[in-house]
């Protein structure tokens, strides 16, 4: 176990490289703070497909085509594939990437995949199992409300604590050579579950997790929040953010300054009614691959911790009144610049 | 990639050993051919518990204890969990495993899923990134009835060609070193999909998946059938195994005498009932942990290939008319003795 610090860090001997990060996003993620840094925005949350699930496959299949074209490279230059979604059996990946023709490992991580992703896609970098490999993760807000919630069509009021499913992919092509920010270590998850029940104050059940993840990181690694210029965490949201902060100022860390949520920076809380903000895997993959990573390439961020963060239950047994498990991945990236 | 050997293969540097295997079922396959090598038969599909899912979930706990008890460690001691099930937003793993408090990996792989972990956790072994991981993966009859086909109260008939999900989880502690049977190498599947649209005929959807990862092995090894003593796939059942052994003779392949199929030696067809055979992320787990791998420890089997095959469809597209992707993934293990 050479390659581990502490108790739940990987510290990689030869860090691997993101070599290419691409986004695709539905028209009210295009309309948001971030949408001139994303690559592509399509013109309506359907595009032209069928059906929403069809549109989602469509987003995961656009997201990885580009990452690979900006990379330069072809997809067979890529050995395996990681990636996941949100829904049922997770066919928005599936169905969105068998023409791919490439070895494939399916994820369900919830809103966290991308931290995943990127966890398992650098230990395969790392320990010499691959040159290249692709990590991406998708949602869409209306195969998502279909899968969790009530049919759009109701028009159901939400409430305040509640998030908004970002459409979209985000894609990575990592490699174990290069020049580009690199994956230096990663810390993963373990399932934490405070005994929260309400579906739609996901931010509440995840932030513990995340309040977990860095603590550890901080520990296993022996260092301070100010080691770094950004940690941004997954999808909490201006509720579940804030727990965050209050949680870990009582156990000695003020991250207050120096921590922001993909879901905050996503959509402009005030005019475009997204509530608490976005949330789905897409959400912290899209705004790290177009928002973050761009600043990590120039060298304006020299050192992140992308804290992907999810909410691990499904819509029966939260019927059935349990409680929502949630887990965090932190993955440390450095510009090198 | 010094790890890589042809298109899709992992030869591993450091062969993981498999420390120990254990498995829990239900009655029905307590009942069948393999009830006497299982480690645990609950007593009834339900159990204590007050629905599927939660059963579901307290099997998935029971094997993964069991499997840490009989390697004589504590759960402390494994680093990672890799784990999945066929439930929506993987269920059945997250709540059964969320007490662990161990950092944890969830897979989406369908009933490919064990040979999804057993691959992925050798990386991380080989690699160096951990002493020990768990691999494990479940599945409940009647959560999957309701997930994927029809309320159970119905009452419906079943097609002949229709398999049985198997009610059970089979759990692996492979470690770094160490005696026992070893992991020397793994093919990692490519999402294939011929067309298929028949739910209640996976075994037709997945055939063609099992004999592309099955001929990708051969050619990227070297080898012939005849290197295997068993090669034994997850679930095709009798149509899809019949299926499999005439795809792979139309490419030059006789797999005929060392080929069988977990899904038809877990039931007896005739007085179990079951059609076509078991299926389930549990079938080809629980098969492999108590049948196979006692027999690889007693050097009954010196070298065997394991091809999990999972059907990636969700009951929504399906109902939308979409095909069946499938997947297969093959995983050497040798004996040693």
């Amino acid at each position: 176990m050479r390659q581990h610090i502490g108790e739940q860090t990987i510290k990689f001997k030869n860090p691997p490289v993101i070599k290419a990060a691409a986004s695709v996003v539905g028209e009210k993620e295009g309309e948001g703070p971030l949408g001139k840094y994303f690559d592509r925005i399509l013109s309506a949350e359907h595009s032209s497909n069928k059906t929403w699930e069809e549109a989602e496959a469509d987003i995961a299949r656009q997201g990885v085509e580009l990452a690979v074209a900006k990379a330069n490279l072809s997809i067979d230059d890529v050995q395996y594939i990681f990636a996941g979604d949100l829904l049922n059996q997770g066919i928005g990946s599936t169905y969105g990437l068998r023409g791919f023709d490439r070895p494939y490992f399916g994820l369900f991580a919830a809103c966290s995949t991308i931290g995943e992703a990127m966890t398992i896609g650098s230990v395969f970098l790392d320990g010499e199992f691959a040159d290249n490999v692709v990590v991406a993760a998708s949602s869409h807000f209306c195969s998502a409300e279909k899968t969790f919630r009530f049919p759009l069509g109701l028009g159901n009021q939400r409430t305040p604590t509640s998030s908004w499913t970002v459409t979209g992919d985000g894609a990575l092509v990592i490699g174990s050579a290069g020049e580009g920010p690199r994956i230096t270590a990663a810390t993963t998850g373990k399932i934490v579950d405070m005994g929260i029940k309400d579906m739609t104050n996901m931010g509440a059940a995840m932030a513990p997790a995340a309040a977990d993840i860095l603590i550890q990181h901080f520990s296993d690694l022996n260092i301070k929040p100010d080691e770094y210029d950004v940690i941004a965490t997954g999808d909490l949201g201006v509720f579940g953010h804030e727990l965050l902060v209050e949680l870990m100022k009582k156990k000695g860390f003020d991250i207050s300054k120096i921590c922001t949520d993909c879901g905050i920076e996503i959509y402009d809380k005030e005019s475009q009614d997204t509530h608490a903000g976005g949330s789905g895997p897409a959400c912290s993959a899209v705004t790290f691959a177009s928002y973050f990573f761009p600043k990590l390439l120039r060298g304006e961020i020299k050192k992140m911790l992308l804290v992907p963060t999810g909410a691990l239950m499904n819509s029966t047994v939260s019927q059935q009144g349990e409680t929502i498990p949630a887990i965090a991945h932190a993955v440390r990236i450095e510009s090198g610049v």
